[in-house]
């Protein structure tokens, strides 16, 4: 049960922005900027980013919702995505990438922790500020979600089937603030 | 020396949304929204959140900039700002604002542990929905600008004086996305 009255049946992020979409309206036009306008990194690289953290935080509408966007944006037959939430030094993504979801999980855990180090690895396998930038944001804005959806206690659907639609949606059509029909 | 290039002397999110605008715009426009439209909360009492949550967050920008803000909109010649940020539960502050201030050190930590018990005693002392949301979305918020800020080690000014005139501009003119001259 949600913590306050939000519209019935609608999961997560969704219910807040319907039932206070003064705020919502931000919400959505931050993250579409984040994950689909221009940056170094696709579509598919910074849903997995999102999703990373929002595993990290065991925030599940979150990571289950841009896990299955993340899958859909990779065509992932070979389960990359879950690969990366698993051990992601282990997964089959590049040195790049790597270096980029320690920055993340950084952000996550205590953003003072990102170093010099940390910053420079990723410069040597290709990151530039762009990358470095887009990296940091979209896991303190993710740190941000993961609170606001479990902090009010909003729907989280159980099962993932219930997240493929929502994945597939997410991948095509991006973040767009929600309507009451 | 922040882990990428950003303006020079320009501190903490401003020199984030100066060299990143199309993000900085919509994070302005949320935090406009959140800490000075409509709310039941008052915005001293809703700087007083977000300087709390950043100061749980050892995020000294945010902290020592929001503190400020709260002070000069407080009137705050008593110190209740200061008395809040070391124990409010012993500050001279509104049983409703301790409720609030405790479901915001949860979200802080890990949102999920926001408890029923939590919200009931918010609402015993007067709390009414959009409280308990806009406190949520507040903390939510400040664990986001902290991690962006710290995470790429922005400039941080030393002083407490520092912070007086930045204090004073964000109490009377409020959240407008710094432009270059």
């Amino acid at each position: 049960m949600p913590h306050i009255p939000l519209p019935e049946g609608v999961p997560g992020i969704r219910s807040l922005a319907l039932q206070y979409p003064e705020s919502g309206k931000y919400l959505y036009e931050l993250v579409q900027i984040l994950l689909r306008h221009e940056s170094p990194l696709t579509p598919a690289e910074r849903e997995l980013i999102a999703a990373y953290v929002s595993y990290l935080n065991e925030c599940k509408f979150c990571y289950s919702s841009h896990a299955a966007a993340s899958r859909f944006l990779f065509q992932d037959q070979s389960g990359i995505v879950d690969l990366v939430l698993k051990d992601y030094q282990a997964a089959p993504i590049s040195d790049k990438l790597k270096a980029l979801l320690t920055i993340a999980g950084k952000v996550q855990e205590d953003a003072r922790q990102v170093s010099e180090a940390d910053v420079s690895l990723a410069r040597i396998h290709g990151a530039v500020d762009r990358d470095i930038h887009d990296t940091v944001l979209i896991a303190a804005t993710f740190c941000m979600f993961n609170r606001y959806v479990d902090g009010l206690a909003t729907l989280t659907p159980e099962g993932p089937e219930d997240y493929l639609p929502m994945g597939e949606r997410m991948a095509t059509k991006g973040y767009v603030p929600p309507v009451i029909n």
